[in-house]
């Protein structure tokens, strides 16, 4: 038996051949299509409940009478240290937002690490420092913890899981339920940073500008509208599948039709050129500080005012609108004037972007 | 057992794995002293806060008015399916138990996967039914979750994190810093079943009785106890590092001595023989489905009974008290009446048993 061939129980587990049907593949975790069968088929019906069923970025629980978001995400970007951040600012960040999309002031979370056997200490050291810094700047404290080390060559350096809780002190439910015909769509920055910073890391590719990711705690920005009172219906930031899955997404779940321009939606000329280099959509480029937000028509205006304001949402736009019909499609206006149904990637772009 | 079987010396378990200063290794993760100086010297004080340093299994935390625990662990237990439980089941009751330490009614989990591309889905849907039953039969929901995925050789078929979180309905701060002289130490369960049954099935090796992990929920322990309003100071369950691990972690937090009778800790006959065998020391070995309480003693005698009375927990035993003398130590009394102090494992005996 040749050494490289899998043992008696990775033969039990795993499939044979990544192509056959019954088989994990990348595109299983890339936010896209795949992404979205495994959990409708494989996931949510064996845990069935109303919370998981809602489709949001966190749970909204009552505990003993307190309201509160939960979420978690695991985060297995490589490479660990990259333009822009870590996965130690990404893990913050990235589940404080979670929290925020929901409507919830991000509060406490969880840090587990799984270890792969090797792993510098001061690798670690330098990854902990960026969650301690971006749990700070987020006002969140990491309040519990695990720690698990596996063998050389059964993980990938470092593994972070964070979990979090926050409460929810501003009035409604932002929800993709809560989307109403109407509604203005705002994107709260220009998209495709993190993904191509990641993917030049990766590939050590230069381009003529630095390419940062836009890693960042959308705190300032939701807070400051929800402490304006403006009438926020739904927020989701647009990880994973990029600006065109969480589209497709909130437009499946409200069963509302998104009409959205194409020319309207911010893109940096640094991306720009890298995506027409690289074949690439900016549509379906992860980002890690930006979210798309549905507002109340009348309050569409102060919203852009005030984002305009925040560092991380100064390059925001007003992208389109929610239309009276309701096919529960997104309806993209290309530049020439067309118009094309959009959907969400099948497959995977770029494995392991957070 | 045959005698052909390999003993521990050339199973490998006692060899130390090739060391560089700054690197982490597998002890790191086993729960005994390179565990603790990892999260003292490494974790904690760059997380520093207050919850963190309790050191308790859950963060106890002040929601909007609502007292709740907060958990977190990730599971990287290999084999994925073994004698008596698998990742999944470990992975809801593990979490479940850690709010029930922390006196708290678990409510709520979060699931969240790290797949390595090739994983069968048949294989992920069976660990997946099994942590509905667990969920189911522990009364939490899974309201939340992520999926990821990392290329064939970046992971081990599958990792999973579940974050807790539960209210606390049970009056007093069950916790290391409650304990009081005078308390006595119950075991609720004989120890060693979870890391020999993990041993055995990696291994192939076979004993002369059947030897399942005792994985499993402490919900109907735990109730029992507070149920009938006895007074309990602090709960802690004998996972990774074993039974002696979380004895000299509570006389340390507590700053209390404990006394303990070796011969007084019930080990099952297979596990007895087992250990004999292999070298190994049951005290060392980890348990999923047992805990220690320190109770006040005008308590003690009625929670052996209603502990008895419960199936987790019929071979529960008064194994020691906390004296009044507090120099944060565990003095064994062996069965041949002398007395020793009692130590963590410093490095590993057996990775990956959860």
């Amino acid at each position: 038996m040749n050494s490289d061939q899998p043992d008696a129980q990775t033969l039990n587990l795993h499939c044979p051949s990544p192509i056959e049907a019954d088989c994990i593949q990348l595109g299983h975790g890339g936010g896209g299509q795949l992404s979205s069968q495994l959990f409708n088929e494989v996931i949510a019906p064996r845990f069935a409940n109303a919370e998981l069923n809602r489709g949001h970025d966190s749970a909204l629980l009552n505990l003993a009478g307190a309201d509160v978001a939960f979420t978690t995400d695991s985060y297995v970007v490589n490479p660990l240290i990259f333009p822009g951040g870590s996965i130690g600012k990404l893990a913050v960040f990235g589940t404080v937002n979670d929290l925020l999309m929901a409507g919830a002031r991000p509060q406490y979370i969880s840090c587990s690490l799984i270890i792969e056997e090797g792993l510098a200490i001061s690798t670690l050291g330098m990854i902990l420092d960026d969650m301690a810094d971006a749990a700070r700047e987020a006002g969140v404290e990491i309040v519990t913890g695990d720690t698990k080390v596996v063998e050389r060559g059964h993980g990938d350096g470092l593994f972070i899981n964070t979990a979090g809780i926050g409460v929810r002190e501003w009035p409604g439910v932002i929800a993709p339920q809560s989307i109403q015909p109407g509604d203005c769509l705002i994107l709260s920055a220009d998209i495709g940073r993190h993904g191509l910073a990641i993917l030049a890391q990766r590939q050590g590719l230069q381009f003529d500008a630095p390419l940062q990711s836009d890693c960042a705690s959308l705190l300032p920005a939701v807070t400051a509208l929800f402490d304006a009172g403006l009438e926020v219906h739904c927020l989701r930031d647009a990880t994973r599948g990029g600006l065109a899955s969480v589209l497709v997404e909130l437009a499946e779940t409200s069963g509302c039709r998104f009409d959205v321009r194409e020319s309207a939606i911010p893109v940096s000329p640094v991306v720009t050129g890298a995506c027409e280099l690289l074949g690439f959509d900016p549509l379906h480029i992860a980002n890690e500080g930006c979210f798309v937000a549905a507002v109340a028509p009348e309050h569409a205006e102060q919203a852009l005012v005030l984002l305009r304001q925040q560092a991380v949402s100064g390059s925001c736009a007003l992208i389109g609108r929610v239309s009276e019909a309701g096919d529960g499609k997104v309806y993209l206006e290309t530049p020439l004037g067309s118009r094309r149904v959009l959907r969400r990637m099948t497959g995977r772009l770029l494995p392991r972007i957070c």
